[in-house]
């Protein structure tokens, strides 16, 4: 068995990453060049997302689409039995489908978490710099005119600084790891959603099969008439039964990041870097709920179908289900 | 709740199904116009299915470039637990990725078993429209010519036109019924089999997830050292343990179509049209396995990866995995 040692390309050399990643990044790889190192990688990976996303979002479309073509194959063949069961199954396919497209949005949901992350790399950046850069006036100066009034002015400064970059460090690590955890909670969770709702779906579907009698007849010979109509309606109001009484079972992920964040704001940082960096230094939501506002252009996803996926609810149903013309979702989004 | 009637559009209408899936088809078209009218809605059902599958192709790559990416975004963060815990959903993700890759595979092969159907559709086609063509001749030349010689000619090939189309159509109906079950079959037991397993990595990945506390810290505090690194490689070894054990489990779609075709060859019928339908009434499986050799070159697909799905095994493991730079897969298909 071919047994895996790190997702990381030869422990850290970059230049192999950024090869097997830039092809992504043909347009966009400019602007992430902008960014400061270091919200760099996480800049990035937020930009591949957006393409697994819309991987998703295309299968959902795509299974939808041969959801109904199916069942219209179905109808054309002329045979009850084929037409029947080419239905019932398409109404499976296309919720197959539907969740595929609700994963999507999952997705972008715990890709939106990930932003709070980068968005305070971000702001950290100017604080080091700040920091670096007063260190190195000063050792000039210092050897320069060490009796400079200047240097005293620095200094102040310098003390000033470093306890800005404390607060920034501090707010970096603990928004890093509260928001790292709930990304990939959210992302898991949705995962193990999608899988267990499409298992009921495909296990239903087996069961439509089996009403299918293909013993072979000769030439001649004309099919009895298909005898399970009834049962078929059943499978699939099973179905939409077994998705409707769904519910997440697993240990919930534990955060402890929820601290209120008033008691540890100290005086005399808050200096108007501080404030860029988010809200608190534990992170309270709002840098993240604003983020939509906040976050440049190339960031944005323009999302089609679904916009609430937290009321989202089966239409698996007893009879069959009626999509109109699939529309496309002309998504204009930066690569 | 939105109640699904039918997955037909408005029963039978098939100008509003032909302007929703016309967009996938901008050149191919063409040539699905000049397929039979049989064998048309499975054509362009086939594909569409290609755009599904190149859909998890591109979803697997996708997402097993974000899992190097998180790893190496991990590593940048000099915290040892962000570092550990990054890298080994990584490889998670990674596993997941390879997941949908296999996905995609699978519907590639059920897939290629509807073109078993598709090739049988075109095939009895020209058998429908040579009996046709005679009946008009006759009534033709009975009208114009009752006492013509050459009636008497092509009644006996019309004798011989309707015993070839009783076969065919015996012919059509044994293997749209046999493959029909077999294609969506394999479909769902795909569906359930990446379901079951990204079930088993999102779970393990979840429990990743706890081992990284994520308590706020005040400014100029420092975090105590990671101490679960164990733990987090046992969590692996688990999630590739489970993989291995899989099994797949759930009662078996009964076929009824693999009985002897011999039996069922009439003579007198073994004109060249018939043996260019599947190989017997009943369908030997040779049709379908010579297909990719049969079919024209827009049906072909151009795989990459994983070439022998059957002989998969998780890669997952009680480290890590290296993944080098990731191969885009140039598949240049006729969409």
């Amino acid at each position: 068995m071919n047994r895996a040692i790190s997702v990381r390309s030869s422990g850290g050399k970059s230049s192999s990453k950024d090869a097997s990643s830039s092809k992504h990044f043909s347009l966009s790889s400019l602007r992430g060049m902008n960014q400061p190192d270091l919200s760099k990688k996480l800049y990035k990976l937020i930009k591949t997302e957006n393409n697994l996303i819309t991987a998703y979002e295309t299968a959902g479309r795509e299974r939808i689409s041969i959801a109904t073509q199916l069942s219209e194959w179905g109808e054309s063949t002329e045979d009850d039995a084929i037409s029947e069961i080419s239905d019932k199954i398409g109404v499976l396919l296309s919720e197959l489908g539907d969740q595929e497209d609700y994963y999507a949005h999952s997705l972008d949901d715990s890709r939106g978490v990930l932003k709070a992350i980068r968005n305070t790399e971000k702001s950290v950046q100017p604080s080091r710099d700040h920091k670096h850069k007063l260190e190195e006036q000063i050792a000039k100066l210092r050897a320069k005119e060490p009796q400079s009034a200047t240097l005293v002015t620095l200094e102040q400064e310098l003390v000033r600084a470093e306890a800005e970059q404390l607060v920034a460090e501090a707010q970096l690590t603990n928004i890093t790891r509260k928001k790292i955890k709930e990304a990939y909670d959210a992302e898991f969770t949705a995962t193990i959603e999608r899988a267990e709702k499409q298992i009921i779906l495909a296990r239903h579907g087996r069961r439509l099969l089996n009403l299918l009698d293909d013993t072979p007849i000769v030439p001649g010979n004309i099919r009895p008439v298909f005898e399970h109509t009834e049962q078929a309606r059943q499978i699939l109001n099973d179905a939409e039964d077994d998705l409707r009484d769904w519910q997440f079972d697993a240990e919930e992920v534990q955060s402890h990041g929820n601290l209120d964040a008033g008691g540890m704001r100290q005086e005399g940082t808050e200096h108007q870097q501080v404030q860029n960096v988010e809200g608190s230094i534990v992170g309270t939501e709002d840098g993240y709920r604003n983020e939509g506002v906040q976050s440049e252009i190339g960031d944005t996803r323009i999302s089609s179908g679904q916009q609430n996926p937290g009321s989202y609810a089966p239409s698996v149903t007893g009879t069959s289900v009626t999509t109109g013309p699939i529309e496309t979702s002309e998504v204009n989004r930066v690569a």
